[in-house]
């Protein structure tokens, strides 16, 4: 039966995704062949969106400049490094400590293997590595449940599958599913619950090995000992572990993951490098976008002082939330389509330790604790395995949680997030810790967001102001994609403005 | 009620398991401090329990010699470099033609958290990166279930635990359970069974983004398209795909695994480093060994000469089947035990490619792809992504169908292995063949074994005089420990014998 489905088709095939079927990529042999002139662009943002504008019209002889309000392209891609300043919209002002060769990724941290971002670090020969999405000895702390101490992720899965395994293969055995189910199938599901949740003969679940050990096996005379005590179903239904397991099934989230190797920022490096860095001037806050008719005039402040830049198009690559404060003349259904989308709010604590004690102490080489306390998610580092010093995410966070956490001092953050770090992990949470950077993008100036929510999608009706060009002005962003947050989304959207703005010079 | 569990001790706790109580390293000190003499020692064996020995003793100050027969020392700890020459058994000779910087581990090739081998990694300073042990992205591929396309694992996965969590949400829901669950337990059942499964509110698996998209979501106008035609609960379960997800859940091999930056033997050279090169005499056979009663005797034949060396210990640190050959004066109680362990067989083909096409055609990154073939397991290479060429394991098979191999010429091993490939794969798994490379360790001289099945465990009876010295002998090797053909149980193996016979010469 298999084998028809395969013949048909209908089987899930070798083939990797389709990734953009609509990218037409600019190239020099458009405006080489036709004799027509490539046009001069302004984009306005240098984040993903903006950048990969720039560096595809760029490859078929575009005339682009990038304007950038902050000191560094990259926009959410913010790798922070030792000596790295931020004031956030409070007036915290924080100057990164960390040891040279350490960092945190404030923003994007990771890339799934579909994703058009690794495409781009292979064309712009950026180093990946693999980013520890999942790991089975990192721990799960559920003090709501009553957990005084953490368990790792391989005795929960351990128990959670064993248990439900038990279950499925009774019920299975008493008959409970002859409807459903052939005998055939009844005896495949068996033989794979037995083997799935580490059955015994009698389809009891009553330990495993895969729990983990006290002991672990090691020469003759030292057998391995296992963890005892293995708590009951309802003990274990009771803990809420099983929430958890299903974020590595998601096809953004499923290992393996990757990053490239020294921070994400070397993602926008790279194009910069390859724009030519003159052309993506920083410290440029764009004060006005004119639709001349002809063309565009953006006006913007540098050092102080009013610059006006003509084109014949401009792309606005900036956050929805800060496009809509900048005056235009672009109409009012472009205004209310930027209004109808929120930004998101996220926080990120970087800790930066003295020793790798997570390894030393816990056997945890990367990957990711989950929590049901407010740091939510505490990172282990993907990089530098048995380095002097390393950089944790003490906490990742979201919505009213990340804005509480925005509202304290950095200071006051770290003591909360080292607070119930030390639950989990003991005191050299505390004791091993150099520095900190907490980062929290609602409270960034020119961004005011993690990211963005577009009720309805991002081809609902009211966004089609921002999916033409309006006039000569095209707008792309990870907000106008189906993969917002990601820099996927960023990369795509550009694409697409990038494709359409090239198919208009050409026609 | 976890709370208890948790004051009680009777929670897995957040410590790491113990990984070896009894080893208590010899040190300078104990000497120093004692005014005895450390003694000398000459080791048979330069793997990895034989220069362990070596490197733990010398630390002390003892005079070590190690003997090595091969022309360079790690054993079965084997990276396969461009210019390595081998002969087998049956009179191949191979040379590898592998580009500079690529590389295949033909022996161990992965290391788990929990393993004592990342301490030496940590203390030779070694450096490691993620081995990628597991991808949602990698393939299924079971040919005699029918298919005639390989299945993604997330694919598989996803329907997998879809139907199990319809079956046992839906059994739940009926009160087929009700004697085993209380009501709470049983709503926290279905809850979590929705989640795991991807379950909808009738509680029906229906279908999944996990499943995968054949076009991924992207920008504006690209929303996802998801593979289409799920199969039924009774196709799934015929695959046989369920089979392959318990490996994931190993106590050794859960990821994240690891290997060494630039090959598995990075880790002999180390503690070759530390004792000093010209003390690993490599190219000599051992001949003989006499326990004289105050002293050993050890003859070898180095480049067609024979030459003895005296020591006052000595520790026996090669596979006990190559040890049984080598004529001794220690007892028939040693032979008899050598003899009770069997050398198991196991092959690998390293594939070196002119380009990493399964990342481009594929998106797969690392992990393994699993088969009902006779290559058993396909490995993607865990290091140099998006490299211009790269080594995949073309198979890694074992007992009889490993000696089915290593009975082809080097050239037939290839060409089954990507014939296999190809139908997996498609063609440029031929293509973009540069060479290959394949090793037999059943038929490979001065090993004959991947590694050995110990009956009854390394502790039964019969094995005593192995692990306790035979007058003067010591005894080392994975082999005589609970974790056989990891490097763990060597190292473990060695320490349990360093500890012993450093005792006996300080008391």
């Amino acid at each position: 039966m298999f084998a028809t489905m395969g013949a048909l088709g209908l089987a899930p095939t070798a083939q990797a995704a389709t990734r953009e079927p609509a990218f037409d990529a600019p190239r020099k042999s458009d405006f080489t062949l036709s004799g027509k002139g490539a046009a001069k662009v302004v984009i306005v943002g240098g984040g993903i969106a903006g950048l990969t504008s720039a560096y595809e019209l760029g490859k078929a002889g575009y005339e682009c400049t990038v304007l950038e309000a902050r000191d560094r392209a990259g926009g959410r891609n913010f790798t922070v490094r030792g000596g790295d300043t931020t004031t956030d919209l409070y007036g915290n002002r924080q100057t990164a400590k960390f040891t040279d060769g350490h960092y945190m990724n404030a923003g994007p941290a990771r890339i799934p293997q579909w994703m058009i971002t690794l495409d781009y670090c292979r064309e712009l020969d950026v180093p990946i590595e693999v980013f520890t999405n999942i790991n089975a000895d990192a721990y799960i702390y559920n003090e709501s449940a009553g957990m005084t101490s953490p368990m790792r992720y391989r005795t929960a899965k351990a128990d959670t599958y064993g248990y439900v395994s038990e279950l499925l293969a009774k019920a299975t055995d008493k008959g409970a599913l002859d409807a459903e189910l052939t005998s055939d199938d009844r005896e495949r599901l068996i033989e794979f619950l037995k083997d799935f949740g580490d059955l015994g003969d009698t389809l009891d679940y009553t330990e495993s090995e895969r729990r983990g050990y006290s002991v672990v096996p090691a020469a003759a005379g030292t057998p391995e000992v296992r963890c005892s005590n293995v708590p009951t179903a309802s003990e274990v239904l009771a803990t809420g572990v099983g929430r958890y397991f299903s974020f590595e099934f998601g096809y953004d989230q499923a290992m393996l993951m990757f990053q490239p190797v020294g921070g994400m920022d070397q993602i926008p490096r790279a194009p910069v490098r390859a724009i030519g860095a003159p052309k993506v001037r920083t410290g440029c806050a764009v004060t006005k976008i004119t639709d001349t008719g002809g063309g565009v005039t953006v006006t913007y402040t540098q050092g102080g002082r009013t610059h006006q830049i003509d084109a014949d198009y401009c792309i606005g690559a900036l956050p929805p939330n800060i496009l809509a404060k900048i005056p235009h003349n672009l109409g009012t259904g472009v205004q209310s389509a930027l209004e109808a989308i929120t930004p998101q709010s996220a926080g990120k604590i970087g800790l930066e330790y003295r020793s790798h004690w997570w390894e030393s102490d816990h056997n945890i080489y990367g990957g990711i604790t989950e929590t049901d306390q407010d740091v939510v998610h505490i990172w282990h580092p993907s990089y530098g395995f048995h380095g002097e010093r390393g950089v944790m995410i003490g906490y990742y966070n979201y919505a009213d949680t990340a804005d509480a956490y925005a509202k304290l001092t950095p200071k006051e953050r770290e003591n909360r997030a080292v607070t119930t770090g030390v639950k989990i992990y003991g005191d050299k949470y505390l004791t091993e810790l150099a520095s900190s950077f907490s980062q929290h993008w609602r409270q960034f100036s020119h961004q005011e967001a993690a990211w963005h929510d577009t009720p309805g999608g991002p081809d609902d009706a009211r966004y089609k102001p921002l999916n033409e060009p309006s006039g000569r002005v095209y707008f792309a962003g990870d907000w106008l994609s189906y993969t917002a947050a990601w820099q996927h989304g960023a990369f795509t959207s550009a694409r697409k403005a990038v494709t359409a703005l090239n198919r208009r010079v050409l026609a």
